[in-house]
């Protein structure tokens, strides 16, 4: 089973502003044929998505909610239910994530996505996370929400391919390096 | 003039350990092509380097110098002499970085190699740095200096080229958008 990071940043590693805005993403020039960077053949392969509260309430805040039809369990201890409207696809799971991959994979899934910085960080530290999908940005924001946190230990990353698109995103696809 | 940025980093935007140690950058694979990547050409097309006194020390405790022959001014307030085997081409600097940059474009410099840390992130902040040429090795190290750093605010780029190595470093080139 895959379990992919799929995510845009900055060239200086955010995902958002401090608040979360991603106005410079949207900002971003996207007319010369980098519309779709892939990502709609990176979601067709994905079974279940996986985030935190704080991207969870990002994603509310949208005019339209994105993920019609997908399934999506919201990492959180804090939650208690999950809006009526939302109900068929999203769940909430408050317990260890190593459990929660054991269990999606016993079910079998191909490919959790895994989104939000913090939550990347927790795979990643729990060594979960098979491969990233990172498109860089070209802006420095200076401040904001990292991509990448403290980790246990180095971690060991095979670059797989990098695309340039032509407004200046840079998109590399890594696997995640798992020592035996 | 141009004032670059040249410089290698892990993918989570370090430039070296939190003691300086770069072994990571020294132990990732160079056997396949990247030995040089790029490095003499854009060497020869330096007029002068430039640099903190942090990595000034850093340098002078490798084994050998390397930069023979290369007019450097390290930027420090606290260091008084350079030591006598160096005296030839090293100068120190203390005052405002933009009266340095312009007497060396009154001197006739064609490019000026902005190197470490802090100095590369004073040099963004005056809207200094002209173009980047940024390295990244496959590694997460989680911790460390950074690249970046705060920034007064967003700075835009423009992606002038990628290119990527069999070892997995892909090098990306940017110029700095400075508004007018």
């Amino acid at each position: 089973m895959k379990i992919s990071v799929y995510i845009g940043i900055s060239l200086d590693g955010f995902i958002a502003r401090e608040d979360g805005d991603i106005d410079w993403l949207m900002a971003a020039d996207t007319s010369s044929g980098a519309e779709d960077l892939g990502y709609e053949a990176f979601s067709d392969s994905v079974d279940c998505m996986i985030m935190g509260r704080n991207s969870f309430e990002k994603v509310r805040s949208f005019p339209e909610w994105p993920y019609e039809g997908k399934r999506l369990i919201v990492l959180s201890r804090t939650l208690k239910a999950v809006p009526a409207e939302l109900d068929d696809n999203v769940a909430l799971y408050a317990g260890p994530i190593s459990e929660l991959v054991k269990q999606l994979e016993k079910e079998g899934c191909q490919r959790l996505y895994i989104d939000g910085g913090k939550t990347i960080q927790s795979f990643l530290n729990e060594g979960l996370i098979t491969d990233l999908n990172i498109t860089r940005v070209p802006v420095l924001l200076g401040e904001g929400l990292s991509l990448f946190g403290k980790t246990k230990q180095d971690i060991q990353l095979k670059h797989i391919a990098t695309t340039t698109f032509e407004n200046g995103f840079v998109q590399s696809t890594y696997d995640v390096v798992n020592e035996v």
